[in-house]
């Protein structure tokens, strides 16, 4: 029997997942103030690494600041919109890049030397100067013609498609779910052909970009030094397990207390262990595999 | 070098699909209607198996009706509505049945003793008592709102799910295809995990009922007097193949005849015969593999 | 609380799955005789539904008699392997046809006219002369060999492939599981982007197959009037819902009793009944959803 | 019009794939040692990224030796069997590894302190100190034998599932594929259900492994910097366009010239460059996208 907190003793970084480990559809989980506080006062070095690119880091750590968890700058998050960003960066030279989503989760794909336009701008007049498409939120657009739109500009053209968010939905309350962009690009992907590239966890690309992050603290970080924080399997801890590192599954989020068993032993997805939650001052189960 | 006429002389009844194959975009194809003036002077059976389940046999015939193609009566339509309908007379006991479609599509759903809800009237109040969720039409109803009314509703109940088309997308314009409620129904699939029941061609329970109604005009019928008209290889072709049909691929709709040959040797899926058209006067390159 | 026998009385004919319901790997499920013993003696017609193409009929009850259940003849068997020697009955009228499973399975694939051939003794000399594929059993041929020269006649020639068994693993023990044949006809389709000819539970052909063997002696039979008895739920269970019959789990085989509702909640795929076996004399559990 | 020669100018570090670009199954592709030549006389830095993890670099470099490419050293292979090996070093403290694979191929799995047992030697005596399952090689074990015990391994065990390559098929002979171990794990995965770990192409992990090891002689090298040559689009071209790279297809290998545009844009897979061959003497078609 261990707390999350001595658990943390054998790491020099942390990172966590965001919805599901440090808030919900309700707000922060109870008590994890204490958590942010306990890593400042201890410097311990925490990223905050999420599928949600619907808006800028800036504004993703603005929803934390209201809700009273004020410690967390902006620095600390990586979104899935990064990866997008860094891709647009390298890969599309010019032209214009459509995008599905909110006007703020187009952030990620501001560029100098390119335009970007909306999913429901795009018409006849323009389709020969797009470049890409990018998959951002599942808001800011209508779904019937921004989706239509989407499927039309792939069968007509070659070029990239990106979604940032790999999730096919997401928790909007206790009991219900919204439709995410990624499993929006499900549906797109299957019926166009077209292979899109995903951004966000389980691909490795982002734990690389927090890893490379890390590394400049420490230079001389390893694998080992790293525990990743999260509530969901598929995402957090295949993701993490796959890059190679430990794993904590919490049970704050997607995942029951009384399902995690079934759950872990019918994906074969196995954290290195599981924690209550990620609050640091309450007794805690943890079962070390 | 065979014309279509002549390849008709070795059936006696034809099964045709309707769009590609009768109708497009732009209506009726030219001299499609000599075809069925043909078939009714030579007292040819036939039918048409559609997977369009957005409007009553009536309703579907009245557009033929409007485009001059006046000599097709109702009874000839089979739509993969009428298998959905005979789920529900066959399956669904009580209850409430809630739908994705226009008005019209909910046609094929009407029952006695069972009410109808389109899928935006669904909510809590009466989410305990939907008995069955059907998919019949891309139109009529909020996408937002009503695919994600779809996904909570089929986490919450254990209920059957039908989709009555199978398609993923549908030509509406040279250029342009929609996304058609099949396409819809895979995302709301692999979201949920629940597995949908699919009426429509490629299945073959629509096959038999054409099936059966012709078996009444000729009881000794067999497979090999029944030969299968379509534009499109993964729902007309496989679908008559499967169920034993001799087929026909015509290059009116779907695939062009430049792309026939790739098209079927990278799916496998292969015509008895290709033909140019369904119209009946034109000389026609027929390849009998 | 009703029993398996007063379920009966409500139908004409009951459609039986075999293995996890007649018998398993140990033999018969212990009672069972007498199930069939009451049906003779109350003149109810029933069929056995099976999967399994790898022994003709005759071979299939053989073994039943060798257990002492020698009541079934064999026209009540209907194995997926007939389905597939209609498929070639209808639509390959020339060549060779190569198949994947021991020389009993060639059973289903002889057809005056036509040469069989074990994959083993596909070569350059003959790939020419192959009219057709056949996955029927997964013994009769070594896997490395027998795979590998699968993939590449489906990639040289455009051929129909068929499998005669649409299931992916089957019970050899109480802990251990089988690959079966459509196991690896998944992995030929996805290496070779060719589709599949699937026949048995739970496509609907076989059902019609038996549908029709069962309308010859009651001409005015009905859906409503045929119960599907089985112990698989995306097998029997699926597949006798889509056809319109009412269904009855039970867990003498693949479903054990604590896992039964979170099988059905998680798929969705829910039997009309569920009994603890098609053992008659029984005091069973019985559901009635 | 430009050579494969000039676009090397804009790069400091090339990524090559092995088969299809440097040899195929006749041997080397002619022309290719000048590349190499020229490479080591400009001081290139280049990296050898392949799927093959069937050997040790050091075997792997010795066949281009015996084929009288001679220059490359071991330290320029990087195998998907060494992200299996660090995925190993990280994540499993103890216990037996079983693999499937030759026994060079465990090359890649040997650790002090874990013992490693080929697939056939696992019984009901050791299964349960088995604490990973490797797919190395589709060599080395019996098909019938080795893959029906990795399949009743994971449903018996929740351990992690690792596959060292993720291709499907490899071209054998002009005409003739064989199944890779990457086609396997797909069946296992279907049947089993159990998520695995794949590495190598299109994964970013064996993209950045080599970005890693290229850092240490460049500490300032950007993405920009590196070009990867490949001929196969799902893998090299995906991979590295995903990984922020330039990349070139080159047609010495899976993709035929006449099917290029084709295969990119039904795929959507979109190569900067397309080259006849990565051979530099050669007048070659090069089209800047």
């Amino acid at each position: 029997m261990k707390d999350f907190k001595s658990l943390l003793a054998n790491y020099k970084v942390i990172f966590f997942d965001s919805y599901g480990v440090i808030r919900n559809y309700n707000g922060l989980i109870p008590g994890i103030r204490q958590t942010f506080e306990w890593l400042e006062a201890e410097q311990k070095e925490y990223y905050i690494i999420t599928n949600d690119a619907s808006r800028s880091p800036e504004l993703l750590v603005e929803s934390f600041h209201r809700n009273g968890l004020t410690i967390i700058p902006p620095d600390r998050m990586i979104s899935s919109g990064m990866l997008a960003k860094e891709f647009i960066d390298l890969k599309v030279k010019s032209g214009m890049i459509a995008y599905l989503g909110t006007e703020n989760s187009a952030h990620y794909i501001q560029h100098p030397g390119l335009e970007i336009i909306p999913i429901q701008d795009v018409s006849e007049k323009n389709i020969d100067k797009i470049s890409a498409l990018v998959l951002l939120d599942d808001e800011g657009f209508d779904w019937l013609d921004g989706l239509n739109k989407a499927v039309n500009l792939l069968r007509w053209r070659t070029i990239p498609a990106i979604v940032a968010n790999p999730d096919g939905a997401y928790p909007v309350s206790k009991q219900e779910v919204g439709i995410a962009i990624g499993g929006l690009s499900w549906m797109i992907e299957k019926i166009t052909g077209k292979k899109f590239f995903r951004f966000g966890k389980p691909d490795s690309q982002i734990f690389m970009f927090a890893w490379e992050l890390a590394k400049r603290r420490y230079p001389d970080l390893t694998k080992k030094d790293i525990l990743m924080v999260g509530d969901t399997l598929h995402t957090d801890i295949l993701g993490g397990n796959k890059f190679g590192l430990d794993t904590v599954l919490v049970l704050t989020g997607n995942i029951l207390a009384e399902d995690a068993e079934v759950r872990i032993s019918s994906s074969g997805i196995l954290p290195t262990y599981i924690c209550a939650s990620a609050v640091i001052d309450n007794q805690l189960d943890i079962y070390d595999k």
